[in-house]
């Protein structure tokens, strides 16, 4: 069992929170007092805690977390498993939402260079970070090129673009159009794109391509939707991210397009959230919960070998979730 | 300008892995490169990192975050809002989604204890957890009681119960159901449903409750909204959280029901996500914005001065979202 503050308090016959301000040379405490909780500590050989660590040069057990942004369904919940993985482990987590602010990013990552965290998994959206390629450091990544020698785990995009296209393919798809965000050069998700094209490509049919910014505030993007089915030019749609596809799925009920016999649609993310309580969209499912555990072990075996052997890139398999909008 | 660890690098002319070395005594350095870092940061006026702030007795500048999960649509949206105001202000937060592990919750509540975070936010489902009243340390709770000495934020549940009943009501509604969560003793969240049963009572009608606890697995609770919309006993249905509202739009328009012509819906939440990307729902907003805030600005009053005369209570007034589901 482990010793915790309280059985050094009622050892030492004073309150947890004096033990605490001894631990941390903290107030006005006398001598006595100090000289007691010391006996009681060394008596139940108590475990100091993490700060006492540093003291002694070890490690925090912190782990940075940088992501776009937990109020995005997607890294919600990627960043609820990456915690409850690393708490099993005996890290806590420090959360960063790097949304569009690139300085905030790199704020988080001088904080790795101090030492301060052990490590970082990041999958944030600015660009051009210099920090990432400065230290050899122990960071992960999700579905980002951050630097050569940070290895990034996926789920496999170009199957999900290829999967996305012959679900609509097989509903009968003669003119179909994706929707996705601005493609950075290199960027592993432009492979959902990619892999959608080359299977209409050779089916003969030459997708059309509309790119949204993921940053796009959702009153912008709706009105961008609604001018589209306006023209109505398209029968089949493949959103790369389930937000978007949920806009336009409600776009066109509002405008009486009926789906799925006037319009097929399929989303990208395949969340817990979409598939409990958005099921009627169908959808590429990303294997959540394999990225997280993947993306907590290739973190851990660095962080205990910082000269560990590691590929430059995992994909996971996605899967396809059935709704009926495609 | 902030002085970087990079910027001492460059004048010791060593790498900034070896002024994090020298900063956190770590590692085997020479006495002369050591003399060189401290030289340069004495130079450079560099600010030691906030190890070394507790280093010397000062506090680590991290806040705990205990709320149910950062999956949960709601508690991402007021995680993100509380680490960016936490961010402006100094402080780094640390993630912990406490779900339904009391025993995680009290680890979290031990760190405190130990000096190894400056303070709380706490919003989590777990009752009874001794820790919180344990220690006179600086705590805000969202929606709970948690300890007498502990001030509650909460939006003014009792007028969003009676707002939710008042839009029903102005609807026709004459069969009204409340599908709330399970209700704890004490809980602020309550008043939602004795808001929404005071307001009908007092126009002479009383109001059926189903309770469908927070924790319940998705599909069960579909199954329960589908035996429950199969009866068609109600003509309008306030769920006092708006995914448990979504789920009953939904299995509504599955089973025919017209919504609102046979049926009329209110939520209770109103992210900004449900307003962009499920605006149908009407629901009743809690004002989160203000919210974050408020719990922000009393964690910092009490971690100034842990005897800051602070409130109980703390209300702040929900608004209506206009859908078209009621």
């Amino acid at each position: 069992m482990t010793v915790k503050l309280e059985d050094v308090a009622k050892l030492a016959g004073v309150s947890p929170t004096t033990v605490s301000r001894v631990i941390n040379n903290y107030g006005a405490i006398s001598d006595k007092t100090k000289k007691a909780v010391h006996a009681a500590m060394n008596q139940l050989n108590y475990r100091p805690n993490t700060l006492a660590r540093s003291l002694q040069g070890k490690s925090p057990h912190l782990i940075g977390l940088i992501f776009y942004d937990v109020s995005h369904p997607f890294f919600g919940e990627l960043v609820s498993r990456l915690e409850n993985l690393l708490f099993e482990r005996g890290y806590k987590a420090i959360l960063c939402n790097s949304a569009n602010d690139p300085e905030k990013e790199r704020e988080y990552l001088r904080l790795l260079a101090a030492n301060q965290v052990d490590g970082i998994i990041a999958g944030a959206h600015n660009e051009n970070i210099p920090e990432y390629k400065a230290y050899g450091l122990p960071i992960v990544s999700f579905d980002r090129n951050l630097a050569p020698t940070i290895p990034i785990v996926s789920s496999d995009n170009a199957q999900g673009g290829r999967l996305a296209a012959s679900v609509l393919s097989a509903n009968g798809v003669q003119a179909p159009l994706i929707i996705t965000g601005k493609e950075l050069p290199n960027s592993p998700t432009n492979a959902r794109s990619q892999g959608f094209h080359d299977y209409f490509a050779s089916h003969g049919i030459e997708p059309a391509t509309m790119a949204i910014p993921f940053e796009t505030a959702a009153a912008i993007r709706r009105t961008e939707i609604q001018r589209l089915l306006t023209k109505g030019q398209y029968d089949g749609i493949f959103c790369t991210d389930d937000l978007t596809a949920m806009q336009v799925h409600q776009q066109a009920l509002t405008m009486g397009i009926r789906v799925p016999d006037d319009l097929k649609l399929i989303g990208y993310d395949g969340t817990r959230f979409i598939q409990n309580y958005y099921p009627a969209l169908t959808t590429i499912v990303q294997p959540l919960d394999d990225i997280s555990k993947l993306l907590v072990d290739l973190l851990l075996t660095r962080i205990n070998d910082h000269k560990a052997d590691l590929d430059p890139n995992y994909l996971l398999p996605v899967s396809l979730h059935q709704g009926i909008t495609a």
